[in-house]
C-alpha cells in the first residue's frame, strides 16, 4: 500500500516522539512492503513563532491532499499565562479538527498487566479496565460563538450540538461497541443543560438501531467518581467534546502511564493520529519522553486503514519493550532507555 | 444562640439521613446551651409530586427568613432518563441557590487516617491529602440562556461569566488560603474558552492583594488527572460551576467514602449545608445510607455562626465514631449500623 502522510509535529516534545512514529512507521514499510511518504507541515506554538499562524494554510493544504496526518503535540507555557493573546499555537490544532472535519476523537484506556502496579490507582480496582472513548471533537463549546463585552468585564461561550452532529459519532461508537463487550455509556449533564437533553434523546433513538448494545447514561459528576470506584465496567464511554476532554484525561493515567496512550481522530475523509499527552515542555529535549503514546498512534493510524497485521507488529514490538523494561523514565526509574534508543528497539524488534 | 434553621431534606436518602443531622443538632443545642428551631420546607421530586413545582414559593419564603438552611438531597430516577420533561427536581436546587445567592459552593476534600484504606487510591497517593473546593454556583452555563430550535433538532446552552461574578468568590478563596497552607489553584480552560480566560484575567488582578498566597493555574483537564496522580498537591482550588460540579465529584472519591463529605453554600445573606452525596435512591428507605456527611454539614453550619467548639463536638464524635467502626455498610461490611443508630452514637456521644 501507498500512503501519503502530513507529519505536524509540533511543539515541546512533539518533535522527538514523532520521529520514533516514523522510524517505527519506515520499519513497517520495510518489512511489509509498503511505501510511506512522510510530508512535514507546521504547527503550532512554532508555527506562530515563524509565521505568525498556529495554522500555516500550506499545513492545512499538506493535511487535505494527504492520507492521514500524524500529530505530535502543541502548546507552549508563555500563551498559557497570557489571556490577552490573540493567537495561540490551541488554535491551530482546533482549527485543524474544524477544517478536516475530524468529528470523532477514539482513545483507547487499557491496563496493562506489566503496567498496573504503576497506577495511582489499586490493582484490584483497575485490572481488567479496557475503555474505548469516543469523544464529539468539532462541536460544543469548543466552537460555539465567543463573546468578550467591549469593556472586558462579562465574557462567555456557546455550547451548541445539532442532532446531525450527534448522530454521526453516535453510529461510530455504536459500531464500535458491537465489536467488543456491546456496552455504551452516554456521559451528559441532561439534568442541567439543554444540549445535554438532546444528546439524551437522539442516542436514545439511535439505539433502537443497535439493539444488541446495552445503553445507560451517566451524569458527567458521576462519571468522573465511576472512573476512579470501578473503571473496569465501562466499554464504550460517548460524550460531547469538553466532557470528552475532561473524563478522557481523568482516565488516562488509571493504565499506570499516560505516555502509552494514542489516539485517532476521525471524520468522513481525513483522519489524524496522535498521542494523548501534549507538549509536556519541561521535558523537551532532553531524551525522556516516552515515544510509546506516538509509535501506538502510528499502529492506529495503519489499522484505520485495515493493516491489521503490520499494527499487531506494532504492538508486539511495544509489549516486548514493556515486557523487557526497555522504557523511559517514567515507567523505569532505574535504568532508563533515551526515547530516540526506546524508538529504535522498537524499530528492530520489527 | 438561637438559630432558625430550614430544613429541606428533599428525595430519596436525603430525609434519614437529615434527621441524624438535626439529632445531632439537638445534642449540641442541649449540651451547649443554644436553640435552634427546625422548619420543614419540601423541595426536589417530593414537592413536585405534591405540588408540582420542585421549589415552591412556601419553601422559597421559609429559606429567606431563616438564618441557614440544612439540605438533605434531590433527584429521582424517573425525571433522568426523560429528556422531555419540563419540570425536574433539580430545578428546586438551581434555583433556591440563585434565588438565595448561594455563590459559593465550598467542599472540604481530606483523607481521614481510618479509611486511607477504603480509597481506590493507594495510601501513599493520597496521605496527607486536605483540600478546600471553593466551586462558584451561581453562574456559568448552569444559569446562562438555554434554547431548543422549534423543530428539535439544535439545543444549545451559554457559559456567561461576568467580572464581579468572579471577583466575589476569588475573595472567598484567597482568604481561606491565607487561613491554610496558602496555595491557590485556579482550574479552568483559558486555551479554549473565552469566559476562562476572563476568570483568569481577574484573578490574577486580585491576586496582587494577597501576596502571602502562592497562585497557579491548572487547565481543567490537567487538574482530572492531577487530582488522581498528586491530590496532596493542592490547597484550595477555585473554580467555575461546572468544572467544579466535575472536579469536586471526583475528588469526593479519594478519601475512601463520598458518605463523609459535606458542603456549605454561602452568599452574601443567605447560607446552605448540604451532604454532597445526592439522593441515592437505590438506598432509600433501607436504613444502609451514611449520616456522617449530613452530621458534618451541621457542623460547616455551626462554623458559619462561629460556633467552634460546638463544631469540633460534633467532628470529634464523627471520628470516634469511625474509630470504633460504628458505621454503616459503605464503610463497615462485617458488622455495621444503620443510619439511625450510627446518628444516635454521635449524638449521644456529644
Ligand atoms: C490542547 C487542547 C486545546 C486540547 C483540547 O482541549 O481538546 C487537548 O487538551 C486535547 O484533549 O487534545
Ligand atoms: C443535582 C445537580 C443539579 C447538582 C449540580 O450539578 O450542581 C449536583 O450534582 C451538585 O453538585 O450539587
Amino acid at each position: 500500500m501507498k500512503l501519503d502522510i502530513a507529519v505536524l509535529s509540533g511543539d515541546g516534545i512533539g518533535p522527538e516522539v514523532t520521529a520514533q512514529a516514523i522510524k517505527t512507521l519506515d520499519a513497517i514499510a520495510h518489512t511489509f512492503n509498503h511505501s510511506f511518504i512522510f510530508k512535514e507541515g507546521l504547527v503550532g506554538a512554532i508555527a506562530i513563532d515563524q509565521t505568525g499562524n498556529p495554522l500555516p494554510d500550506e499545513t492545512l493544504e499538506l493535511c487535505v491532499n494527504t492520507d492521514a496526518v500524524l500529530f505530535g503535540a502543541i502548546g507552549d507555557p508563555k500563551y498559557d499565562n497570557n489571556p490577552s493573546a490573540t493567537v495561540r499555537p490551541e488554535q491551530g490544532l482546533l482549527k485543524l479538527r474544524k477544517e478536516l472535519g475530524l468529528y470523532a476523537n477514539i482513545r483507547p484506556v487499557k491496563a496493562y498487566e506489566t503496567l498496573i502496579d504503576k497506577s495511582p490507582l489499586k490493582r484490584e480496582i483497575i485490572e481488567g479496565t479496557d475503555i474505548s472513548i469516543y469523544r464529539e471533537l468539532t462541536g460544543g463549546i469548543y466552537f460555539g460563538e465567543k463573546k468578550l463585552s467591549k469593556d472586558g468585564t462579562v465574557a462567555s461561550d456557546l455550547c451548541e450540538y445539532s442532532k446531525e452532529e450527534i448522530e454521526r459519532i453516535t453510529h461510530l461508537a455504536f459500531k464500535a461497541a458491537q465489536k467488543r463487550r456491546k456496552k455504551l455509556t452516554l456521559v451528559d449533564k441532561a439534568n442541567v443543560l439543554e444540549s445535554s437533553r438532546l444528546w439524551r434523546k437522539v442516542v436514545t433513538e439511535i439505539a433502537t438501531q443497535y439493539s444488541d448494545v446495552a445503553l445507560d447514561f451517566l451524569f458527567v459528576d458521576n462519571a468522573a467518581m465511576q472512573m476512579i470506584l470501578n473503571p473496569s465496567q465501562f466499554d464504550v464511554i460517548l460524550t460531547e467534546n469538553m466532557f470528552g476532554d475532561i473524563i478522557s484525561d481523568e482516565a488516562s493515567v488509571i493504565g499506570g502511564s499516560i505516555g502509552l496512550l494514542a489516539s485517532a481522530s476521525v471524520g468522513n475523509t481525513c483522519c489524524m493520529f496522535e498521542p494523548i499527552h501534549g507538549s509536556y515542555p519541561q521535558a523537551t529535549g532532553k531524551g525522556i519522553a516516552n515515544p510509546i503514546a506516538a509509535i501506538l498512534s502510528a499502529a492506529m493510524l495503519l489499522e484505520h486503514f485495515n493493516l491489521l497485521g503490520e499494527a499487531n507488529a506494532i504492538r508486539n514490538a511495544v509489549e516486548k519493550a514493556l515486557e523487557l523494561n526497555l522504557t523511559t523514565p517514567d515507567l523505569n526509574s532505574t535504568n532508563p532507555l533515551t526515547t530516540e534508543k526506546v524508538g529504535d528497539f522498537i524499530a528492530d524488534y520489527i
